[in-house]
């Protein structure tokens, strides 16, 4: 029985019973999954996604004095009255250990939110690419990699990640996948950016430099975030939605 | 002053305010951009679009019998009661010679439709992409090249055109443009499908018999059609929009 493998250049290409009973995995390079991948990795006990800064705040109102950190962004800059912004440099284990993040940004998080009919979430990007493949090849269910795009615009980064996601899987056991048209556009693109490059990080890094969202870092003076963000593989980390708790945790490898 | 370059993957992704003031080319390479071209190539005196088979048949009800030739589909059959489905096959000097042709399709003529608000709008599909990318290579508006789809769906082989024309222009005045990241994408899985090909109709051919759109055709029994429509720039035909009389004439070459 092969598997469907679909590829989603925007969240808005794939209605919610697209995703019905499969694994969706959201991607937003720069840099939502990044910074959760980061603040999971360095201790943060889950990640709470929110559609909007107050549904945040009334998160943390919830709980004793600090054990919420706030975290997320408004155009790319930290939200006011927020504790961190959408930069994975700053969730360190000293910002982020053993509390809960309440997270919001403009498109990642808003992706995740509409993935919603789907049988499992993770959240995936180049810091954990080899453990979102691993996880991913095991099971039985479709596919949805969905990239959350800026602003309803198609953006080159998550597309290189859904490629990179692809290749593997399809190099591993190519007969076992049915892709669609977009996830062969990705997968090809992921093997033209990294064809002939002795270090892939290096060629991502570069590619990210020139993609819609790369420019957007650059223009706000986060020129080190594109290259935190393409690192490939350092963690084992997978965020997993749960949807009873509406929590992001890890069910990847020990941190 | 550098041009802006622009493929949106599917209709829905480029509002009419972004197509605004620039030049486009409507992309729906299976089948009904070839065929257009083939009609045109073939002495049809003009093509005018219809969005619906009801508005096909009041056009051809305007002028004296036999003057009009009715040709389209949905669901990639022949519409009931018209003289031509949309196959490029059919569409030759004696079915269309010095007749106007009253089409209507699923996706490339609603393409078509939705892309009023532009300056110039042409269509381009492998059969005159030489032709187009001249086109394109004179004045100074903005240019963009708008993917048909499937039904909402991104579909390779419309990437794939658009991807070639991308790597045209840029290849031949590369400081000139200012891509999105859609343009390059397309460019890369061009660029991507033809590397090492001896015979570039071929690697189309074979892409395309892969995609969602050749897929759908196999089903149908139009197998030979892919070939046809993959076939490079063997006409010189470059069909334009009239926006006062809503036709689409021949601005290209002689026939």
């Amino acid at each position: 029985m092969r598997r469907k493998l679909s590829v989603h250049l925007l969240p808005d290409l794939c209605p919610p019973e697209v995703l019905r009973g499969g694994t969706t995995v959201v991607i937003d390079v720069l840099r939502a999954s990044s910074t959760i991948v980061t603040a999971l990795q360095n201790g943060a006990s889950a990640v709470s996604p929110c559609g909007s800064p107050e549904e945040a705040e009334s998160i943390r109102d919830q709980y004793p004095a600090g054990q919420v950190v706030l975290g997320g962004e408004r155009g790319g800059v930290r939200i006011e009255g927020f504790d961190l912004g959408n930069s994975p440099a700053e969730y360190t284990a000293e910002a982020v250990g053993k509390r809960l993040l309440a997270f919001t940004t403009t498109n990642g998080t808003r992706a995740l939110l509409r993935s919603l009919s789907s049988r499992s979430i993770l959240i995936g990007c180049f810091l954990n690419l080899e453990a979102i493949v691993q996880r991913l090849q095991d099971g039985g269910a479709d596919l949805h990699l969905v990239c959350a795009g800026t602003d309803g615009v198609v953006t080159g980064e998550d597309v290189l990640f859904a490629g990179a996601t692809v290749s593997a899987l399809v190099t591993d056991q190519p007969e076992s996948w049915v892709q669609n048209d977009s996830a062969q556009l990705a997968s090809r693109l992921w093997s033209s950016v990294v064809a002939g490059a002795t270090d892939p990080a290096s060629a991502v890094h570069d590619f990210l430099r020139g993609t819609r969202g790369g420019q957007n870092l650059l223009t706000l003076g986060y020129d080190s975030d594109i290259c935190l963000c393409s690192q490939i593989s350092t963690t084992a980390v997978v965020p997993e939605y749960d949807l009873q708790s509406g929590e992001l945790q890890n069910t990847g490898g020990a941190v």
